[in-house]
């Protein structure tokens, strides 16, 4: 069957397995709880091609932070989510501040869900033109690193993958680490807009919220890929396929072909809805400003350790 | 039990009953059939008290319109669709092209499945201080209504009562028929912007995206008032439950306390959920366009008939 | 002549006086200063008929606070600002913190110097809807006013009169205090976004950009009205008569009839010109920050002396 | 003096030559109009160096169209002048229905006056990925050309020139034509939002609302570029020289350094502000489409002689 639980989060696939508390060979999960603001820090290491395999994702480090009171949030709670991963950030990047960096803000800005990663680029303090025009001089004075962005806009409005348009800008104006940010899907209603995901693996194919285009990750574009996501949706039939199995489980029933099933009670537009809190504008409009202010101070200060 | 299946739409209250063939005391349901255009529109009359009660809907004539094509439509099927819009709103108001009429958009328009009711009023073409200034006789040379319109926000941002609102405004203004633009939430993904309900009982308290107002009808404002509504979203729960029920029948179970059990699998934070298609932005910013065009070709052309 | 010199800002017309340190018969002016942050703040009163005759202007009071590096500001110079026009704020309204208000936005938020109300409005913190349904304990438990708030959209949106939709609203929800919020035209491109003007007269008729509205005040409405106002354009037959007159007094020419001349040359389109300043987006939204931070903070704090 | 009359229409520089009627060497000036609907066509051709020199731009063609009903225009209007946009576009292009065409619309969206390229864009019918998955077959069998888009984005948000950018996308992808969109400055305000200009020779560095670029044209690209234009805005400056000018012609006085006032007058901030109408939104959003619709035309019919 085609169609399967939908997640763009590692640590969703890694709580899918039913021995959850048993091994699976070649990823390590660890934990860090961060009290005082109620942040839970998971970073799954999927360390060989059996963990990839088991686990679906390609090899590599995922940190994912969940902060469940990001959604009610003061603004004065979006400072200490906003370093924290600024902090886990940088674990996987090293000090931005000196590098020379291209952020690719995924997604479609007319949907709003979709429109994070446009959102993130709006509020970016890009520097690239700034030091070329004023030279190495300035960017050392003002311990700047050298930032571009950019938001190519989704296949449909454009014709071209984004692939494409990144690998070409890359070729143009050679950037030595790529940030890619986006909307994801998770599992969760409890993650919307509330979970962060870091991890230098790129975005794989068939990610994201159903687009069909092909990875952008250091084997494609030949830079290190960051990718920053946040799961804004859940698609529909995930949700009513896990409620469903959490059904059959309590009435003792075995699984399946449960999607086959909610196919043919709602259709296959099914697949073309998702599920998005009520104040969705005004978690994506919150969400990247944090995630920018994250990143902004990443490019342009120091890491004092 | 609080929650409950919700619908918006007197089609789908009168679909829901098992009895789908036999009469329900008190309410008249006639169906005609554009064929050419692939649309049918399906009248609810509830005539008395036994029927309001049995469709839990105020006694009226409601008028559902669905074009099952809207969605993917040319931009040359939005005319026909408008222009039949027009002739069943007519049914309902009679000639407009003379009347004095205010126009209500419901809704948060910076929420886009809910933008419906102020994205039509957008497009409105309002008349009223321009009749005012250049007297009746321009009124009748160009064969205008006195039109007048507004979008008042939604409670979470005015601190007021939708009704407040209306009611000194229509104080002030003296119109002679409310005419009120709301997004509903259907029970059936097919029919999300697709669908328009017209009717003439005015808009009902717990009506729409799960906001508490007060009724708008002609009890509360002393004007006839008619609504148009058009589903955007199905509430989560309602599309979770809706599946679950249907397997539960094609299992042989009996009915039970399903959202219940929804609630305890996907916690409260479900009722603050709703399902959209992926392209809401587009679909909403379409039809409220049709939506406009039917009523601007009402106020300001007469019924040829 | 019909046309002239177009200013809203009380403080212009004083200066245009030419005898710029004589007094003028019943209009006061004082003026402080904020040195550390660069801030002018500037009183006119006018005392009586004499003095609104001179200044064509009604009696009251007209603060003006310049604050010429919002323009370019770091997100830190807008607190002290906003505290500034929280401050001045209350010597016109005393404490607010137990009051009911009603806000008004004016202008159109399609048009982006125009949108200067709408969008404080959108950025305020409304509680009379939660105070009417948790009581006044929780009313006075949070230090809270009443506030409502509403934008109605312009007369070429709505067909009505501001004037009409704001007494009508006033009647139903009974504020004790208006607060109007409008973008004006200044005499000046300095003063662009970066004057604040608040007085205790209402909007005049035909202020602002050029619309014919009637006056909000306390005559009209019954309840004291409030304006606080910013100048977002420069109107452009005025910043070019200015340069002309000036040019002509280098010149050791007199006034002529250069608005005529202005209309001969550049037609009578020149009257539905603005000037306006490259980044009026940007600035609009940041200026509509720093009012509702000025305003949310009256609402919501005892005064502290 | 470094500041001058701005003007990005060829059209206009030819007007501003005082020898109004006299034939300037190389430059080749015919004109057609179309009575019915009340539209101007003006062909600047600058066929050699000489031309070159005097009009200050590069050799090519220059086509003007005036149709000064579109500020107020019905609906009904936009379709003869969209259909005359595609007329001269081909005459410039050839057939496009079988071309690789990437359109770029320049400027920046969240400046209302610049957001016109970017709008354009919003509204094409992108085709390349289409033909990419379903194959040539699919292209020939609807006639259509391979369409794809991007709007970039201006300097100061993605810290890189447009030119790198587009470079890098035309180097993986590979189009055979651009066509570029962008807003204009005119030297008048009749010509704002009704006046479109094709070109044949790109968009010369220093054009534009004043902003710094390097020429996006053949030399640069290797591939034809189109650039299609609309003035939005007036300069500031401009509009108050031209006025002061025309002051000093009829008054006997020779030309000065009317500049240099204007900035003692207005200082340096007046070269930040620009002169729009006041109904600047509506009419961007109304000529964009106009625009999209004549590309859109180009790119799916075939040329009907």
């Amino acid at each position: 069957m085609e169609h399967k639980i939908r997640t763009d989060l590692a640590l969703e696939v890694r709580e899918s397995f039913p021995e959850d508390d048993v091994e699976i060979k070649g990823v390590i999960l660890t934990e860090e709880i961060d009290e005082k603001n109620n942040i839970r820090i998971t970073t799954v290491e999927i360390k060989d091609d059996k963990g990839a395999k088991a686990m679906q994702k390609p090899i590599g480090t995922y940190i994912t932070i969940e902060a469940p009171e990001l959604n009610n949030a003061s603004d004065d709670y979006h400072k200490p989510v906003s370093e924290l991963i600024a902090k886990y950030l940088r674990k996987l990047t090293g000090d931005l501040s000196h590098d020379e960096v291209l952020v690719v803000g995924l997604g479609n800005r007319e949907v709003t869900p979709d429109a994070l990663g446009p959102q993130v680029v709006d509020n970016l303090f890009v520097t690239r033109h700034l030091i070329r025009e004023y030279g190495d001089e300035f960017k050392v004075r003002n311990n700047l690193g050298s930032v571009s962005a950019i938001s190519p806009g989704v296949m449909a409005q454009t014709g071209m993958e984004t692939m494409e348009i990144i690998k070409g800008i890359i070729k143009e104006t050679k950037p030595r680490l790529i940030i890619v940010i986006d909307a994801l899907a998770s599992r969760s209603i409890h993650r919307l807009n509330t979970t962060v995901q870091i991890s230098d693996t790129g975005i794989s194919p068939g990610s994201g919220v159903g687009n069909n285009r092909k990875a952008l990750n250091e084997e494609s574009l030949g830079v290190k890929v960051i990718a920053i996501g946040v799961p804004t949706v859940v698609d529909a039939a995930t949700i009513v396929a896990d409620t469903l199995t959490k059904y059959m489980e309590s009435t003792g029933f075995g699984e399946e072909d449960i999607f086959q099933f909610i196919s043919e009670v709602n259709g296959s537009q099914m697949y073309n809805m998702f599920v998005t809190p009520k104040n969705i504008d005004e978690a994506v409009k919150e969400i990247s400003y944090t995630l920018s202010e994250a990143l902004n101070s990443c490019f342009s200060q120091p890491i004092i350790t």
